[in-house]
């Protein structure tokens, strides 16, 4: 095997160049073997394979510098330097992290998981290479076209021009981010990739052209013979160049060659540089070529087939919100559905292809789709906009002061709420409950299981107010389907009602926290179980009602303990007088690594038994 | 007056063309007069005039809807739709708002006070009109140079681009934002203004072309020839062509005539167009014009000299973080500063013009200034970021993803944290405790005065971890000289040490905090007075301390109360063994309207005389 002599970094440096071929198809191979057992994000490394390879051969680390934008494409990154031997580990408890981390090796220069940072932090990178080490270093920013959609990944651009030294930035353009692009960029890239942007002579064009004294006409006639080529001339480059920043490409990025050759074109320019690299998401794999978002991020799978190792059962919460959004929109045509640049995770698939115009998938761009949402609300529409707990917090200027300033009922549906597992910490979605409940007028909603997230979705249809749906990732819990109070604003539910001991629990935590109430009651212990449902306002007719009766209220929820759920309820019973105790459980204010959910609820005390064995110490 | 003749929206329809010049004037003298008196913002609505006349006189209001990007340029926009008489109580508690406000006025389509807002909320306007009002509306997005170099304006011109109806964006290029503008826009931009941008027929383009077979020596020597038309040609909408939006202009921002015919022209497209309306900050004012930075917001002023009536007294915060950061950057060259188009409001132009290498003005790109600085971070540079508390919510996910997962080394420097008077509810500081408190790793520090802030900046220059300094607007408190304790990490100071009592009090509180502690003492009680200095990590051991002496413990803080000091404390106590009463003062969770800063505070039961008022009943 020729990746076999690759045990280090710049080993690659020393492969042939009649080797380049062999060598990406063995990587792949590594790939999909690797991949199929751990799951992971495999698509976007199969289509980085020859890129991430011509960048280890023209650059020497770790002195140069390579920023992986989102940084799930840096697998082959990782094979290159000398982690290939960890990825039966992958994105496992205590592993190989599926993202870039500075912790696991000096190659990664920058953590990423969240998209369109890499330009600002290579950037930063570039300016202090400049002032510490006198420009000693090649500084590449690696992006795919839907990060460049992001409004950062813009503003670093246009920071970017100001440079007087060389900066590289690849765009890694394989005409689909997660899901498919949207927007004038991508329009812009797409004809740039055809060599066919520009310049149609429109006839307004082509009337100006014709005034120009003496010549005009000819000029005129002369572009209509030889459109093709001016165009060429003309493009592709020229967005990026009105910016000021040279360009360069477009270029095949499965031909290795010439990759080396652009790039070490590009090193020698003396400013910022882009070069238009050209790939295919899951390139070599016939399963992931052919549905590159299912292979975008995958649990385990057999590599021959392409088809999961553990089916599916039961519908996740991300399926019953689908459901229950295109009844709703059935019913309202008001009812217009959001999402930036996830249409699949997020579940709005078929919202998209059952009421289209009603449907906006706006890029990675979480800032405008919260505000645009604001003013479809201020036009009489009923906004749900649907984003990753993790990728909101991006919007939270614009929740607090676009939408909620003006109390607008835009409803928030916050997937991959709480812990999510093996993408890490930079994913967690561990904080929406502590910054959106800083906001004034902001409202949020965590339903204990499937049948309550459906009704909630149909309560949010007709709320006249900002409100946020916080449910998690995976499989909808499906038990207490006895319970069925039907929400009302601001209202917990009581599910059963004791003394002396009272778990209010946030969501997704019922599970636990039913079983931890059984086992408190085999203790011969009486307990209250609440489903707190409204964590935003908390419930303080139902918390009053228990100080009487109660000498313990434990809160749960999965949630940073910093302005989470605990810290409302226990303000509002520091207020009363009362000698009741307030026991929060929550999550630590620290970041959460990768392993599966339950690993992390561990890791946090927010097991059943890491619950019993703390409530063992306090409860008296 | 001609102006008198404009009682109500729409009245200006009735102005004859040869009286448009007068009626500029009239207006220029009205706002000079009246924001003379109130303070606000001047030069920005003087430069707006015709541009504000010309919209009014192409639309008809309520139907047709201006969306005013940030607001602060409204002002006309209110003049001639009925509220003229309002404007002695322009930002005064009550009174009229200094940016559009629903609440306010049916002709103020969306609130606004943020940068780069009104693209992406005219857009849900346009959607909601086309869905809902079968395309009745002409919709216009007002915005500046500087506003459109914010990242979710680039989101919004992306997304704009796909649609099939009308919609106009007015970029209002006054060839500098709030400091002077930057980066590759600005370039564009003003080669564009000068009819200049490309093409330079670069020797790499003129190769091209003379390869074209037949025709291509005779294109480029037509081109040479004939260069300026070209450029004519090419420029100067090609970025946003490229981009899918009609380009029309550069045309002059002062002639009313002239712009009403390029917006009718603007009304006529099938799709979304974008004006290039060049214009004049503080125009037809001396003072303005020669020092628009200064008119930008300011205070009551003379308008014969420009001057202001109130002449500064004493240093303020943002002069005395000034001072410190160039002394600091004197010793450390590895000190760099960073704002985000803010050099003058935070107090950065001394280090600028000491340190012209080592400043960064990134433009309005709060998101892309704090993850550029966690890439100098990484690099081995200090940076300094120097943002308002309220602009500061824009980089929440860049400060938790990019700086605090690494835990890096970046100082933000936030000013106008707390309650900020007449510029209302989308610039209060008042939720920076918050939401900086949920993120791991953070620190945040409150310096009690003037000396303890340039403490602070000495002790965060070699501070090895992401911290906070929070300081408020205006005049810098010199009280309390005689307490110097050396800022130590997480630990607070403790002023006056006796029993029974212990208020513990946030920065910019302690003015108040003292205030309250002397009227106790007259009472005949026992109080001690803690200056926390650190909000984040609370001094856990000085709260331990305090209970065994203590029967109540009192927080302050000028943030509100979700998540904010007086939380932490109370959690902290709450798992001590203690019946120790903690009584939390702080903002209440609700949006605090324009005012002087002590209105505003005794709304918020934060003066000294609702403070004990609350103490009365709650102190037994």
């Amino acid at each position: 095997m020729i990746l076999d002599q690759i045990q280090k970094e710049n080993d690659i440096k020393k492969i042939k160049p009649e080797e380049y071929e062999e060598l990406a198809r063995e990587i792949r191979r590594f790939l999909v073997d690797k991949v199929s057992r751990t799951g992971g994000h495999l698509a976007s490394n199969l289509g980085a394979v020859e890129l991430t390879m011509a960048l280890h051969i023209c650059l020497t680390l770790p002195k140069d510098k390579i920023v992986w934008d989102v940084g799930h494409q840096s697998y082959v990154h990782k094979i290159l330097t000398g982690r290939k031997d960890m990825f039966d580990s992958l994105r496992q408890y205590g592993g190989l992290s599926g993202f870039p981390k500075r912790r696991e090796s000096e190659f990664d220069t920058f953590n990423t998981g969240h998209s369109s940072t890499s330009i600002s932090a290579a950037l930063g990178l570039v300016v202090a290479d400049e002032q510490v080490n006198g420009n000693d270093s090649t500084i590449v920013a690696v992006i795919g076209d839907g990060a460049m959609t992001g409004g950062m990944a813009l503003e670093a651009i246009n920071n970017a021009s100001k440079l007087k030294r060389n900066f590289i930035i690849i765009l890694n353009d394989n005409e689909m981010s997660i899901s498919h692009n949207v927007g004038g960029f991508s329009t812009y890239l797409s004809n740039a990739r055809a060599g066919e942007t520009y310049i149609e002579l429109k006839s307004g064009v082509q009337r100006t052209l014709e005034k120009i004294p003496g010549a005009g006409d000819k000029i005129v006639r002369s572009i209509k013979r030889t459109k093709h080529s001016i165009k060429q001339l003309l493009v592709p480059g020229m967005l990026f160049e009105n910016l000021g920043i040279t360009y360069l490409g477009p270029v095949d990025g499965h031909n290795t060659n010439a990759l080396i050759r652009i790039i070490n074109e590009a090193k020698n320019i003396d400013h910022a540089v882009l070069i238009h690299v050209v790939t295919k998401k899951g390139k070599g794999y016939g399963p992931a070529m052919e549905n590159p978002s299912l292979f975008h991020g995958i649990g385990p799978f057999n590599p021959r087939t392409g088809l999961p190792v553990a089916p599916a059962t039961g519908k996740t919460y991300t399926e019953v919100f689908s459901d229950a959004l295109v009844r709703e929109a059935e019913k309202d045509e008001k009812i217009i559905a959001i999402t930036a640049a996830m249409a699949d995770g997020t579940g709005l698939v078929k919202f998209q292809e059952q009421f289209p115009r009603r449907f906006f998938d706006v890029g990675i761009a979480e800032e405008h789709a919260v505000t645009f949402a604001a003013g479809l609300a201020v036009g009489g529409l009923r906004p749900f906009v649907a984003i990753y707990s993790s990728f909101l917090q991006r919007a939270y200027d614009q929740i607090l002061h676009d939408v909620c300033i003006q109390n607008l009922p835009v409803i928030f549906c916050v997937d991959r709420a709480g812990l999510v597992g093996n993408d890490g910490e930079t994913h967690q979605g561990i904080f929406d409950i502590s910054f959106l409940s800083s906001i004034p007028n902001m409202n949020i909603l965590a339903p204990k299981n499937a049948a309550e997230l459906d009704e909630a979705i149909t309560f949010a249809a007709t709320f006249n107010a900002p409100l946020a749906i916080r449910y998690p990732r995976g499989r909808a819990y499906t038990g207490l389907s006895q319970f069925v109070a039907p929400i009302c604003f601001g209202k917990s539910e009581v599910l059963y009602l004791e003394k002396d001991i009272a778990i209010l629990s946030v969501g997704s935590m019922i599970e636990t926290a039913v079983k931890v109430r059984n086992s408190l009651k085999e203790q011969g212990k009486n307990v209250t179980l609440v489903n707190a449902r409204f964590v935003k306002p908390i419930d303080e007719e139902m918390i009053h009602s228990l100080l009487s009766s109660h000498r313990y209220i434990i809160t749960i929820e999965e949630n940073v303990i910093n302005g989470g759920y605990g810290m409302a309820v226990l303000r509002y019973i520091n207020n009363c007088d009362t000698d009741v105790k307030v026991i929060n459980f929550a999550i630590p204010n620290s970041y959460i690594e990768q392993g599966s959910k339950n690993e992390q609820l561990a890791e946090c005390g927010l097991d059943v038994s890491s619950i019993l064995q703390r409530l063992d110490m306090e409860l008296k």
